[in-house]
């Protein structure tokens, strides 16, 4: 399949409403953002929406009919053609009018309007979406590549600047893959805020498609390694409950540790790295082993996790230095040691 | 997007299970299939399973999040690599098994061992899967290639001599487009029953892929012409509870009469069509207006249609001649006052 990269726009405020054709358009749009009075201006111009409310519940399977009952109910009306999706939100928002825009009428056109960092530098880009079954991540979703996204100064700058936390784990982990020049400038970066965000945004984001057109469909095994940190990142997210951005650092640690255990690090890439400013956003040591300490049942989470090889076998991204990482096949019970033994060492 | 065909299998008994890789399937099947006992012992060979009640209620979106809960359950303790889904049943098993395939895990492959002759000449073939919303047919789905399709002649022999009328419609509609060998065989068929349509289905099966590879994903309007017959064919069915089979004749009807009093059937091809002994088996001029007085609210499936143009009209097939057909884009309204001509007309 040939991969068609949506086309990008770094901008100050929300597009035209008539440029994005909201007359052929549902907007799809966290109702958090009706609070700002921009934001509701604009949305008075498009005829046609929904509003969810953001969080795990909208990717609840179990919610699923009630909503895609009052979606087509809402795109009645537009008789004018191909319809097309306008996600307004963050990742749950984003990840429910992606699947949506993917299997209605057996896939429209997908627009996303990213109101998050997180969302803004990794979720809305690449094609995924999802929803959950049983409280379990992502178990079914598809593949569809937006249209269009606008990245929008004005809106991302709603969110209070303590949000910007959220997405240093993402941000760390395309800056370590990619490398580089994006890399060099992650060293240098004294304090991370939005604006040095802002001013990154463009080069995180090519990061990703550089690696996703390579293999859209994760088919090759060649996207696998923005799985960096997920492994045990979702491990946190769905067995404690903790944000997805703060559970990517937390993973990011885990897979650090490993790889150091391993030998996979050379010693000049560890001092660089642990001596960079970044790695001082890490959660700490303490911080890290308090979370795998209160791991219940960690197999069930890691069972279900999708990047499984054929051997049944988790495929799990190791570091090895800035621009390198490494895919290994390890087994379930190989990561439950290892959270044992980070436990034991990083106790003592 | 390059079009994969699915490998085709024509054989006399159910295949080998550990060909098709049951251990690492889950293999969905219509539960009325137990009651042959050969069906029966093949399954006992199957270790992953899930039995469904086929019809348009196992299509309803309502209780799809019920059927995924169960689905992950049973695929849980297949560790080895990446599933499939084997689907052993009818159109609505089909089109049910198929879109789960589309959306576990992000895409699992996808095996059809159609049951019914109907899913065996059409649905099972050309990856559309789909679910009903709010009694509508097919509002949502997806674009899923199968990896294998059996055709399975004992399988297909189970049903009652008289199914084989409910794929009559079908297999004239893919006869008229292609034209050509498969509808000079056609028009010496002289009774249509289970050994002819075994006999012409490898025939009738490549006529519909030789139309889905040009345009697999429907985006260049060249699939457009397997809709002769099934615009009017799928307010028959919602509307009127008809099944699909016969709905698709009734559609052909409407259409042949639509075209003819448009001009565009030239009388040779009219009267060579009207003499063969197919026609005889297509709804008489009584049953045809029964079936179009007793219409209530055509718009409201008419609107729901997908085959919309960007001008919100639809997409319409008229015959021209065998292997020929038109696809003219015509208003909501003009097939409602087609509809009340025809009433007229007929009915004088």
């Amino acid at each position: 399949m040939k991969f068609k990269a949506p086309r990008l726009y770094f901008i100050q405020a929300l597009p035209d409403p008539r440029k994005i054709e909201v007359d052929r358009s549902l907007v799809i749009f966290d109702r958090i953002l009706l609070r700002n009075r921009k934001v509701r201006s604009w949305l008075r111009k498009c005829p046609h929406k929904y509003s969810v409310k953001a969080g795990e519940s909208l990717k609840d399977i179990k919610n699923f009919p009630g909503h895609i009952e009052k979606i087509l109910k809402a795109t009645g009306p537009m008789q004018k053609g191909p319809l097309q999706i306008i996600a307004v939100g963050g990742g749950s928002v984003g990840d429910f009018a992606g699947f949506v825009a993917s299997i209605l009428k057996r896939g429209v056109d997908l627009v996303h309007i990213p109101s998050t960092w997180l969302s803004a530098i990794d979720s809305a880009h690449g094609g995924k979406t999802a929803l959950n079954v049983s409280q379990i991540k992502n178990q079914i979703g598809s593949f569809h590549q937006a249209r269009e996204i606008y990245l929008v100064q004005s809106l991302l700058f709603l969110q209070p600047e303590e949000r910007i936390q959220e997405a240093l784990g993402e941000a760390v982990k395309i800056a370590l893959i990619s490398g580089g020049d994006l890399w060099k400038k992650f060293q240098q970066v004294k304090r991370w805020n939005r604006q040095v965000c802002w001013k990154l945004l463009k080069q995180m984001i090519q990061a990703k498609y550089d690696i996703v057109k390579k293999d859209p469909l994760e088919t090759k095994g060649l996207r696998h390694v923005l799985n960096l940190g997920h492994t045990m990142g979702h491990v946190f997210e769905s067995a404690q409950h903790i944000p997805h951005g703060r559970a990517v650092l937390l993973g990011l640690r885990f897979s650090w540790e490993w790889s150091l255990y391993r030998g996979m690090v050379k010693p000049s890439t560890q001092a660089e790295f642990e001596q960079g400013r970044i790695y001082k956003a890490f959660p700490t040591v303490d911080q890290h082993v308090k979370i795998l300490k209160g791991l219940k049942n960690p197999q069930r989470a890691l069972l279900a996790d999708k990047k499984r090889a054929k051997s049944g076998k988790i495929r799990f991204i190791f570091f090895v230095q800035s621009g390198r990482v490494l895919v290994h096949e390890v087994s379930v019970w190989e990561i439950c040691d290892e959270i044992q033994r980070q436990i034991r060492e990083q106790s003592s």
